[in-house]
């Protein structure tokens, strides 16, 4: 076993490639393979497979189109990624890879089919194999992630790997309701989920902002509710076949009762209040609400549902059933009227009525109900799938009652937090550790969520790669795989490899920084971007006024929620500040704040130049500050200097109305400077 | 009139956004608007019309769908390059900007159909006006070619323009025998034709190594001649249809009776050798040839130009007609037989024969044919559009001869010449120029030609693109616009523009270079590519064996044709040389030296770490001997030092050496460092 052609290969960590930064990044021993999910089972043997022009690929057992179709992908994405012409057929008995299929898979992908797979790999070949399709098409998904260019050529370690799922359910939700989402966005997120064995398309695919699906019974719902941007149901055809060939599953949500103003744009008959109703400009949770009442709200929602149940033919149909404010209900005397005849003590009574008869429709259509935590109550069929926005608890709780769950709270990929956040969130940790076998086994998964608020076609990819890899991995890999450090360090890895694949997370930032800038080169803001991140949480939309008409086109736009560099710059000074780090980490530091502190003098005079860099001149001018105080900190405490409580305490003030986010935009610094001037404070 | 705002624009000479070179750039003075090409009539005023979320544009006049298409498509553009989301639909009578189309166009568009328009940037509104729909839709492309972002936001410059072409033939061609291109490709190669006004691509659609569409005449044509990379009918048509869109016909091109081995794999009766034919791997002029002898030749072309010249609308069909051998007709006693028979005394009155036969059949389908320089002969009919790859001399004989005719000699952009190469070659300069003007009418204008042996769906961007727009402006603008300075500096603007636009001429470059090295960050080849180029014209042939299954993922493929970096190098140099650069200019150009003879140090035990770099070992090392060597002249030429005769000849030797290719690349210091050690050694 050698581990010798992985250093040779030099990934570095992951750094945008623009960034003016010292060349060397952290030293890093390679000491996996660098997959993400990590498989199962993993033996390493001596050596590589070269992958030349002279590779082919042959399929053997089961025939099946999406194996073939599989085969030409693999072919045309590693031609892509290496440059290299694949012959598109072999001579039979002589190709280098030989994948073997056992048999067919469902004729509709279905929750729990066996997604196996082997892979062994050999100096002289490759031998794919698993029970069905799905499994296939993971293993050609590894085998790519396996490819690195080495003294040789391109190659392959030789590796035996036997993998499967830890859980059957893995998704990723795409809010298109309140930003639409065009189909090569969509198609290329579905490729960034193949790469990573994500299984699952949540596509959520109305909201009050818009309702994005061309409805044939109901035509106002898009004519009146999408202001033009919806998917044709051929376009929703093709994204499902799409979803299909790389072993996707598509998941419809139409979220109701609430959030629902765009329905009722063309149909205010269905709606709680007076109307007319218009498609609302800002953001939040809207009182517009399907009314519960009226036996035409069902009528209506019955022929809608055969129409799109029929669309979608996955066995999961999601409802939606979040956030009822309740205040179109509470202000409308009839609806007050049949709830007191009907005993209903409150809104969530009404809501629950409402679900009831909702889910009799659905399974009317045969397909099993999602909801979201709301749908919940005592008397919710078994087969009703929970899906939990509200954490662990509410999770246990329905897996408790009799219920399968799906676990979202934690993987909210909109929220900017780091990767390592969402990478510790276990479906079966916190109150979930406590459930039975039996009811653990009805936990399925999770999902990350892209609510889209704040994201466009150009820059949602950043907001959900490379993190989403991450979630993938805990949903995917056994469940003490959660070594923070090796995390981020294959993240790296696999980030390159999902920009080859096409996915546009790091291509992205340039062109924006370039259009704020009008500048072709636009360097001193690629290093003011490198220390600076969106606000975790909800604080961004407390920072500034966003609606529907907002141009997202900012520096909190362009940067991506986690900044690699920043992170790394805190281990340093950890390091630092421990007394653990050794001279060239030493040096590290201090080149980068000596480049984040030259940076503002070189950079100052042009933000006036554009409005949209003006903003950044009071952020520019602190980060110099904050990066000055770093490196006096660094020199104290090379040179053992005690700082006087007095200075500190005026520095550590500094510091704090440094941390007050600018521009909507927190400087990352702060932290890892306060913590070296505290360090510094110390005789 | 005002330039300040220009000024504020601040923007850059075009710098790959990545390169780790000293900041600033040679200050440039925007003396200009920076079109390109730039307009015919054009006045400035004071002050700026600014472009925001109201912006809207509303169309009045005739009624055209492509127009309605144009603005949607304007205004998505404009969406793209700002970041702000523009409303699709507006108030009747409230637009900012008003397009104004006088009358319908062809059904098919025509060559010389009316091009003009005229667009009115006032404070206030804009009013764009045009006798048809291909003026509205140039003048579109000219307003977001005007588009800065200012202090104020996105806003364009108060002027009134007058515009239209000086030729009416504007093309480029792109091969896609040797290479296929997908149809992406050639999609956003047309929206690049549209952002510099170019109205003609010419689709050379087959070749030795490629039959690239489908015949339902003759299907083997594309299932033994295309390896499976070939266009529907259905794919041609909607590429038509893209072109339409944007005010650009599609003339294809099947080159016969030379460049055909692609046919005869299928058809080998139509062959002059003795057969079978196989697909050719190698490149160059290729023996196979059409049998211009048989009848039946002649009812298989009627037959396939029925089926071609039915797909394509356009009134011109290019049947090719270049570089034939002739060895398969000298070698098949029965063709020499038929000459002997027929009096034809050599093989071009053969393929004179051809022609004249091909000619009546692209004529009986009711189209104007076309053909390299060989088809003419004195009796070719008079329609026959001549296109000139042979020169200025062949051009002007074919216009006295009465032909129409068009330049491509000196558009060869596969030959890896500086844009400014191409820029001064004029259609009727040269011989041209003592043309009567009854013959300079009959000089359509030209064709930049994108030959595709040494490109890639991956890089050919980069060699179409941004020098094609220098090659437009000139089949555009005045004969007497010829300043190469302005033209620099306004390609590096349209080129910024066109990435905004979807060309990807830039932004491959990194991918490549990671894809070489496995690094994420490859910063030191990107200061390695900053100096390098590959060689011009033929050379590269030489210096290599490639053939169709060659990988092109070299540093020789990933950069650029011109090297923006090195040509500024060379024009400080020029200065230092002369004694006129200014101390600011003396300060860069060390900078720049320091920094490519440092990067050796650090690249070097990198690249052995990769087979696609290792070649490039003793590259960076003579590169930064020859850096060495430049910083070495500069300090001698400050400091007065005269250099011994022999010490300086020592130096050119070294010089001498470095100039030759190494990697298949040029290092494109050696010339103006050699500038500096000539005159560094004059006392």
């Amino acid at each position: 076993m050698t581990q010798r052609w992985f250093r040779s290969a030099l990934i570095l960590p992951f750094v945008c490639a623009t960034l003016l930064l010292p060349p060397a990044s952290f030293a890093q021993e390679q000491s996996s393979l660098d997959l993400m999910p990590q498989p199962a089972h993993l033996t390493q043997g001596e050596g590589r497979f070269l992958i030349d022009g002279s590779f082919t690929v042959e399929l053997s057992g089961y025939k099946d189109a999406r194996v073939e179709q599989g085969r030409q992908r693999f072919l045309a994405t590693l031609g892509r990624e290496t440059g290299i012409p694949f012959a598109a057929v072999s001579a039979a008995g002589k190709a280098s890879f030989l994948i073997t299929t056992a048999g067919p898979g469902e004729a509709v992908q279905r929750l729990g089919e066996d997604e196996s797979y082997r892979l062994v790999i050999t100096t002289s070949k490759v031998e794919l194999s698993a029970a069905n399709p799905l499994g296939v098409l993971h293993g050609l998904q590894t085998f790519l992630q396996l490819v690195r260019i080495t003294p040789q050529g391109f190659a392959v370690p030789v590796v035996s790997i036997d993998d499967q799922p830890r859980f059957p359910w893995r998704g990723l939700m795409i809010d298109v309701g309140r930003h639409f989402m065009p189909i090569p966005v969509i198609e290329r997120n579905l490729d960034g989920m193949e790469a990573t064995k994500l299984n699952v398309l949540h596509w959520h695919l109305s909201d009050d902002q818009g309702f994005r699906v061309e409805s044939k019974q109901a035509p106002l719902l898009q004519e009146k509710g999408s202001a033009g941007n919806y998917y044709t149901q051929a376009q929703i055809r093709g994204v499902i076949e799409y979803a299909r060939a790389r072993g996707i599953r598509v998941v419809p949500e139409f979220d109701m009762p609430c959030h629902t103003s765009s329905w009722l744009v063309g149909y205010p008959q269905l709606g709680s209040g007076p109307g007319p109703y218009e498609l609302p400009t800002k953001w939040g949770v809207l009182d517009a609400a399907m009314d519960p009442t009226r036996e035409t709200t069902y009528e209506f929602l019955d022929k809608f549902l055969g129409e799109m149940t029929a669309l979608f033919p996955d066995a999961y149909f999601h409802v939606g059933g979040d956030e009822c404010d309740g205040k179109e209900w509470d202000a409308n005397p009839r609806i007050q009227a049949f709830m007191k005849a009907h005993s209903m003590k409150d809104d969530a009574a009404l809501q629950s009525y409402f679900s009831g008869r909702v889910q009799k429709l659905v399974a009317g259509h045969h397909k099993i109900m999602m909801g979201w935590d709301e749908v919940l109550q005592p008397d919710t069929p078994r087969d009703v799938v929970i899906h939990s926005w509200r954490g662990p608890t509410a999770l246990a709780a329905a897996a408790r009652q009799g219920n399968r769950v799906l676990l979202s709270n934690g993987y909210y990929i909109d929220l900017n937090q780091p990767a390592s956040d969402h990478y510790l969130v276990d479906p079966l940790g916190g109150d979930g550790a406590s459930l039975s076998a039996e009811e653990k086994a009805r936990v399925l998964g999770g999902e990350a969520t892209m609510w889209s608020e704040l994201v466009t076609p150009e820059n949602i990819d950043s907001r959900i790669w490379p993190r989403t890899a991450a979630i993938a991995e805990r949903l995917w890999s056994a469940q003490d795989v959660r070594d923070v450090d090796s995390m981020y360090r294959r993240l790296a890895v696999v980030s390159q490899k999902l920009e080859h694949y096409g996915l546009e997370h790091n291509s992205s930032t340039v062109p924006m920084l370039r259009r704020m800038s009008g500048e072709l080169d636009p360097r001193g803001l690629e290093v003011l971007a490198t220390a600076v991140q969106p606000p975790e949480g909800y604080e961004r939309e407390g920072l500034h006024d966003y609606t529907t008409l907002s141009p997202l086109n900012r520096l909190v736009d362009a940067v991506p929620p986690e900044s690699e560099l920043a992170r790394q710059f805190s281990l340093l000074a950890g390091l630092i500040a421990a007394g653990k780090a050794t001279p060239e980490e030493w040096q590290k530091a201090q080149d980068w704040l000596q480049r984040w502190r030259d940076n503002d003098a070189k950079l100052q005079p042009r933000l006036a130049g554009s409005q949209l860099t003006a903003e950044l001149i009071p952020l520019s001018h602190s980060l110099a500050q904050v990066a000055d105080l770093g490196l006096q900190a660094l020199d104290d405490l090379k040179n053992h200097r005690t700082v006087s409580a007095e200075a500190r305490e005026k520095n550590l003030e500094l510091l704090k109305a440094a941390a007050k986010p600018q521009a909507v935009l927190v400087d990352k610094l702060v932290a890892p400077v306060e913590l070296l001037v505290r360090a510094s404070g110390t005789p």
